[in-house]
């Protein structure tokens, strides 16, 4: 039977995270005044998941003011800037999420990987 | 064209709420160690959608220990405890969304209209 | 002990539905190869829920060429366009759900109630 | 600046397609009637996703009758089945999601490397 070395499993585990913080979150309604909650909640909640050294997240978008009360506000894909560290035994990976003004979409990559 | 009265409006407020926090957040990792940032950010995000007075949310599971380390804990709707007050104008309604022991199954509800 | 009437759970159950089938499927995926499973499963997911009468879905974006492959297209609000009929006894509600280009966000009503 | 080797991408690319079924998908409503509509957008979905060789999805359940209209099922992760290939170059990779009876939870692994 097949069996991962830590690499790989720190590997796969990285891209578990960096799809977790997407695809749960993306939706929230947010606006300047939980901004700091979502960011603190959205942390706390990969830190649940196994083999998660740190996290860092942060959601950027302007802060301007609301236009009327219907102006709902929801976190996209394009506002998370998150930086996970996975740690397998020996194995340390590091995977980010970012927009890239370029290509226009959130880029999610391993940005380095330690032994 | 048709208008809402302010009732009308309020009570199908108060349900997108409902299906906001049941629908974002299921799924959401949890254990003892994030659960109180969970709840504020349930809350905050909810604070975020028009006609919201106030919202509280409770998250409730067993704080047993964690077994090990793939010992990977969602949000269920069955855990959540929540209580919204919608206000348009002169109308308040109250809805609440919570485990019905007896059915088996979260229960959403309106338990308060108050003009 | 508060007892609703039928006209307002209708609009409470309209109301659920909208942040269903918003806070569920926005994140998803999506280009042209899918967006019809993606609409049909939107649907019938919703038609599970209580009060359903009917139900019509319609994802609405620039069906481009994807300009390489990590080109990642999410579902996002604005691009949803849906209508719920929901009908507690002798009442139902017309509910709907689309992006407004004037106000510039997606915008939820209530669009009839009929007994 | 790092550079992931194929088989460093694949295995971080099959992680982000196990994060993503959870997590955009455990909350649905599901019962006998959406099931197959259910597992065909879900697949269609991650087939967006860059580098997706094949996906097959399995949701189980008991398919018992719906004891009243409020019975209200949800996708859980204890009830996806997923197997995702993925290929970069030369490398495939093949992630597995299901249920283990024993650890009692969702279990998401690599079943096979292949150069």
């Amino acid at each position: 039977m097949f069996r991962c070395s830590d690499r790989d499993r720190a590997l796969f585990e990285a891209g578990i995270k960096m799809g977790t913080i997407y695809h749960q979150f993306v939706g929230t309604p947010v606006d300047a005044t939980n901004v700091k909650a979502l960011e603190k909640a959205i942390e706390s909640s990969i830190r649940v998941q196994p083999f998660v050294e740190s996290v860092k997240v942060r959601i950027i978008f302007d802060a301007k003011e609301r236009s009327d009360t219907y102006d709902y506000i929801s976190l996209a894909g394009e506002m998370i800037d998150a930086v996970v560290k996975i740690r397998v035994n020996d194995v340390a990976v590091i995977a980010e999420m970012r927009y890239d003004a370029c290509l226009k979409y959130p880029l999610m990559y391993v940005s380095e990987v330690s032994l």
